[in-house]
């Protein structure tokens, strides 16, 4: 299919005004040929707003009730955005999240796409110039309305495309992806273009711009996915294979993740099942852990690992059940460290990036508590007090 | 099945406070080990806001996004009912037009129900104590979503009702139904029980109370329908069978319809093509004409009826393209009278009524332009200025 997958975020379809926008831009493009789907989000704040609206009436909704009641936002701006196009002389055909027979698996509000009817949207793109798709909406096998969590809308659009195998542009009110974040590092340069892996340990590691899951469906269908910022003429950054990058650098960004807790736990037993059952926990809770590192020596059992911060409440629940298995366990859980990461697909071949930063921590006097490497990335886990200094520091040393 | 369906429209839900009361008249009817399926409206104004909103963004916005956007409304409703219910302990299941298998026919806009999935709704009422259906709304043969047209929500609960072989009861913000309307008479009597037909008279002859298509669904089920006024003490108006209803009066109500046009067509010859080009004129433009009277005389060909006042835009198209037809045609269009109608299907064994009737109007100096009856209702076209006279006398008359 020669097509293209759009998408739009709430701030950039926050008002009629800027949804007339990008329907002007759309019908440019439609002018010049090119067949669209295009996804959306609710507009602005209508999500938080529907949420609030459900605060004041339970403590405790059902998540199917509260996707029902969430998708609703993503309806209106499709039936909007069609109606302008339409008005522009745009053939315009709108689709809720299952009307595109985007089918989900996994509960109603942490939605995972199992399938999408790649033949329902073609079908309607042979008739129509533009298909306007509800983002971060599904259906399940029971035929209930489902919402896929956080970045759904980006996950729709991804695997839209990963489904028709076009590429993705996804526009956003971000001026574009640097190598560090500008507002700790002014001398940050821009990324204009960067491979998958580096862009989900980006993403893993803080760089917030869009969650792994997107990446991750395009590096396994080889989309072509673009992060621009809607309405602007700047050019914005392409994530695609490492093959078709031409210049590379050693490090390609540094991560700052500013809200997350670090945990240590000890045991003064060497035989602990600890670990097994903390795992089967977190599986539980659905919370991520990172930087995992334990310990075993005569002392007993010692694991470090990180944890979003926004996963504090699962976390003090873990702990608590935990440690009534493990009734001579110490717990110590840090609000005041921060982890940032640097990240380069060139430290696979190119040699001294791990010494170079170990050496430039030392030589500021940043310690550091905790570090793991991945292929491609050094996290270090530091003092919250030292983070902007740690960033200035290392995007200096390595240039970017 | 042991069920019943109830209805509450738009103002019964127009906020949270009214959506909790009724959501705790329903878990009292659960606790009494009643099983519902309640049908509800968009909350007050929303559908109209909605359609505000369309027109400031197009003037001829196409339908099927017009009714993508609206059904979102209802979409809301269901979901703030239901977790309302569910904080209250009720198990509801909350499903969309499309969820409880409501297959339409006909335009986008003003759809009609085709078929319900029986099987949906009893499955969901197997493992629910309340299933909670979006009124308003279907999709069609092309899985697009509809909307149903004027008393929308009511034709879902009454078809639902229809298909399910159970009760409805429909609860709106009036009072109840009345002989006649207390503003105008204000002596009139509450009718507690009407029969279908005598109800069909009532609304088609002005008492907007239920659209007659609901009346005729329920009619042609058997259905017994229950006007009340949502969380109202007050006894309400079952609308049943002819023979369940032990006192039989004459004359059970009179209607008024001021909104009305009295249209008189004159054409000086008698083999005139006239009333087939009139009918294909109103049948392609969708207008119901009422009160239809022919007269062929040597003198030439005459014709009378009445349409809504609210079809004024489509009689003007039409009676323009049919005087292109017909040269010597005049025209006379009058929005200066009014209808009134006596019903009653009382009328059938119980005679008297007509004269009754005739005499009375003649000697109050009410003059009438037009007058047509049915097995069960007398109608005269007044004049408006009239309208109240006619009322106050006639129910007097009749002691209604």
């Amino acid at each position: 299919m020669d097509a293209k997958v759009l998408k739009f975020g709430g701030s950039s379809v926050g008002g009629f005004d800027k949804i007339r926008i990008i329907a002007e831009q759309l019908q440019e493009r439609i002018q010049s040929g090119e067949k669209l789907i295009v996804v959306v989000s609710a507009m602005g704040r209508t999500t938080d707003e529907l949420l609030t609206n459900i605060n004041t009436l339970s403590s405790a909704p059902k998540e199917d009730h509260v996707a029902l009641l969430l998708t609703t936002g993503e309806q209106q701006t499709i039936s909007y955005l069609s109606i302008i196009l339409e008005n522009l002389g745009v053939r315009t055909k709108a689709m809720t999240g299952y009307q595109a027979g985007i089918k989900t698996f996994g509960g109603h509000m942490k939605s995972r796409i199992a399938n999408i009817d790649q033949h329902a949207i073609e079908s309607s793109l042979a008739s129509y110039d533009v298909v306007v798709i509800a983002g971060f909406q599904g259906v399940n096998g029971e035929g209930e309305i489902t919402t896929l969590g956080r970045g759904g809308s980006d996950t729709t659009a991804v695997a839209l495309a990963a489904r028709c195998n076009i590429p993705c542009e996804i526009y956003t009110d971000v001026e574009g992806l640097y190598a560090t974040d500008p507002r700790l590092y002014s001398a940050a340069s821009r990324i204009y273009e960067i491979n998958y892996d580096e862009m989900m340990e980006m993403s893993a590691l803080g760089a917030g711009v869009l969650e792994t899951r997107c990446i991750e469906i395009a590096k396994n269908h080889s989309i072509p996915l673009y992060l621009g910022q809607t309405s602007s003429e700047k050019k914005g950054t392409w994530i695609m294979q490492e093959t078709e990058i031409i210049e590379r650098k050693a490090v390609t960004g540094i991560a700052l993740d500013s809200n997350m807790m670090h945990v240590t736990l000890y045991e003064p037993r060497q035989d602990s099942t600890l670990i097994f059952d903390l795992f089967k926990q977190f599986d539980s809770h659905e919370v991520n852990i990172d930087m995992i590192s334990q310990v075993i020596n005569s002392g007993g059992f010692q694991l470090s690992f990180t944890v979003k911060g926004t996963d504090a409440l699962q976390l003090h629940e873990i702990l608590e059940s935990i440690e009534e298995m493990h009734r001579e366990m110490v717990t110590e859980v840090r609000t005041d460290r921060a982890k940032v990461s640097i990240i380069g697909s060139g430290m696979r071949d190119m040699t001294g990036v791990a010494s170079k930063a170990f050496i430039s921590l030392h030589q500021s006097d940043i310690p550091f508590y905790q570090t793991t490497t991945s292929e491609i990335s050094i996290s270090y886990v530091i003092d919250k007090k030292n983070e902007t200094r740690a960033v200035e520091m290392l995007a200096g040393k390595f240039n970017i």
